[in-house]
């Protein structure tokens, strides 16, 4: 980010920002109209709320997620007093790993993973084990054989937690299938035993609204044992506006009282004027709008980059199809690296674009070399034409880098 | 807060909400208007901000900061690139500690001091180290007594920080004089050599602004050692809106990238449309403009109390005459116990009144019994008939307890 900000020139194609041109704002101004337009409603909005979040918030925020998983009325995993309201979802997600972990514990995350939250375990003297990731989700062979090492070598007690961003993931756009999700969950609660406590799956589905082509998976709420071991991590800032920074969290009923009691120390709610302003964007039934009008966006930009990196990509490189989300991920013929300090990158940067090196993505592992032959290359916030042209670049530098006479040198 | 919501006819002078008829309704109105009016700045409004925080947010607040001070322009402790924005204060006293302290560690605090803060400690495995306050700060004498005594006991090297509401108290409305500021970062800096580490001094000035008689302090950034070893924490939530939950906080060179990296893990960046909102709400002077309404309040009210105590309370009882903020901190007679579970909070609670127990506010502390006998009165968001009302209640109650009948019953 500091190397984009700092040449103008520069094609940004790492940043994992969303749509400019399709930003709500005279939406959200008519919004803030309406809040703001009697002292009634304005000041209750403009005074603190509480730590769990706006009551009819988190209804529509339940109501929401269990309509999109077609749950039962009944289901107590949608309860929106499970539900709580932060300062996007990456707040939930520290919390949860914060109140879950302690040093030394290990969390199983899709390798490779949404790289922040590699820093954060790392920040926190915690292990991130990876599991191989498939078009449809985790390996779940390799999920076995990593639980059954861990068991052998003792260390099953240290893992709390299973991390999967599980709607068009970040960094590979990959989607979970509900037939994995069931598997996991299955999976998980056959080695509980030996570990000795619960072993949560988190499910981050930050993504999950930026959905353009195909159904809707329902998320891991929806399965025998969903309600005791879910945690699901959504947000309003990717569909809605990153402006607005909020996210919430449905949690099994055991952990809400911890993960409250820590967000009542970080900062006790987040805004309750933004609160009250998706409150309405939900009611109005403007929130379902606009998601309408950001998928056709993404889905044309997502379009873009597929045509450019049939173009200009050496016919080697693979990639696969996203159906929503914010990201590409193409992986390049094995001895191309794309490292930071690789030719790639470096010539890349030359010729003013800049991608996410594919090798942040993974956990450190002893077991293995990390991958260095990939990238990560987000549509969100670039133009068409600056995708055309940014891809141009890439494949320019890949072609130049691949010619016989450059092995040679 | 649970007890409140649930009995319709309580007066709460429990909570530290702000004063609601004053909150800037139809100002913030006008300030979302014209910062959506064009795509140009509402698309900016609405798209993630950095993780620091928005820089002219930033530029702003640090010359504020240094105005009220009548800091030099050249100070390096005004620096906006010291300067984060967070979500309100507390995010930035969360982030800080975390940052600062491992278990076991130790942070001076004023006794009694502001108790979320107490239950962070703990629930942190943090030890809170209470120094005694006076009306104008620490009690100097009694910091340097337990500073030696830590050093004697070996455990000087757990002590990374004193912890200071440096304006208008919570709980008590003191405030520290200038003369004490200086005195504690001097004092501080002899026992580093022990400490074997920087001592540093957290002033949170969440109240600083809600000053409506004498003069303003200025904060410790001020003074020798200032720039090195001051942490400021200050807030736009209760001199504004706390419905926009944004805070703020100055450190030191050397701490400012680690606290950023937390700043990261934890949300990446405040909402970057409540930062725009108040960039205008101090350029056009509207922030400052409302100051003065929320000041005039505030002293009124607090004249609502004070009068309220004279006329209700027995003579026994003792208080000191706040100059800002929103709390009263009444001191009974020692016989009267006011905690929890107390014959006076129980009938206070019965008769339809709430309150903070005074020695929720102390530290643990093995070698003293904590004070049971005080009580916090928030004058915050409490109308001046419920102020009159609810003191007339507790004044009743006192009353009533100390009846010679009652005591030999």
């Amino acid at each position: 980010m500091a190397l984009a900000l700092a040449r103008p020139g520069l094609i940004s194609l790492a940043a994992g920002f969303t749509d400019n041109e399709s930003l709500p704002v005279r939406e959200v101004r008519r919004l803030f109209n309406d809040l703001l337009r009697t002292p009634q409603t304005g000041q209750a909005a403009l005074q603190y709320g509480t730590t769990a979040g706006d009551p009819e918030l988190r209804r529509l925020t339940a109501a929401w997620v269990r309509a999109a998983d077609r749950g039962p009325a009944q289901s107590r995993a949608y309860d929106p007093r499970r539900l709580m309201i932060t300062s996007g979802s990456q707040q939930f997600l520290y919390m949860v790993t914060e109140a879950l972990c302690d040093v030394g514990d290990i969390v199983l995350a899709e390798d490779p993973t949404y790289f922040v939250y590699l820093g954060l375990l790392q920040s926190h003297g915690l292990r991130a084990c990876g599991v191989r990731l498939e078009a449809d989700g985790l390996d779940l062979a390799h999920l076995e054989s990593v639980l059954t090492g861990l068991r052998h070598s003792g260390e099953l007690c240290r893992v709390k937690l299973l991390y999967l961003v599980s709607y068009f993931q970040n960094p590979t756009g990959a989607t979970t299938s509900a037939a994995k999700k069931r598997a996991i969950l299955d999976l998980l609660r056959q080695y509980e035993r030996a570990a000795g406590h619960p072993i949560y799956l988190f499910e981050d589905a930050a993504y999950r609204e930026l959905r353009f082509a195909g159904a809707d998976e329902p998320s891991a709420l929806r399965f025998p044992g969903g309600a005791e071991r879910v945690i699901y991590g959504g947000t309003y800032s990717k569909p809605f506006s990153t402006g607005i920074r909020v996210g919430f969290g449905l949690l099994p009923a055991a952990l809400h009282p911890v993960v409250m009691r820590l967000k009542g120390n970080h900062d006790f709610g987040t805004s309750n004027l933004l609160q009250q302003i998706l409150v309405r964007a939900l009611a109005s039934g403007r929130y379902a709008a606009h998601l309408e009008v950001l998928r056709r966006r993404y889905a044309r930009k997502a379009e873009v980059v597929l045509a450019a990196l049939r173009e200009h990509f050496p016919p080697a490189a693979e990639w696969w199809t996203p159906r929503g989300g914010l990201y590409v991920w193409a992986r390049l013929p094995r001895r191309l690296r794309s490292g930071p300090r690789s030719p790639v990158f470096q010539s890349a940067l030359r010729r003013g674009v800049l991608y996410v090196p594919g090798v942040w993505c993974y956990a450190d592992d002893p077991t293995r070399r990390k991958p260095d032959h990939e990238m990560r290359i987000s549509y969100g916030c670039v133009t068409e034409t600056h995708l055309q042209t940014g891809i141009a670049r890439l494949g320019k530098v890949l072609r130049d880098l691949m010619k016989p006479s450059r092995r040679a040198a």
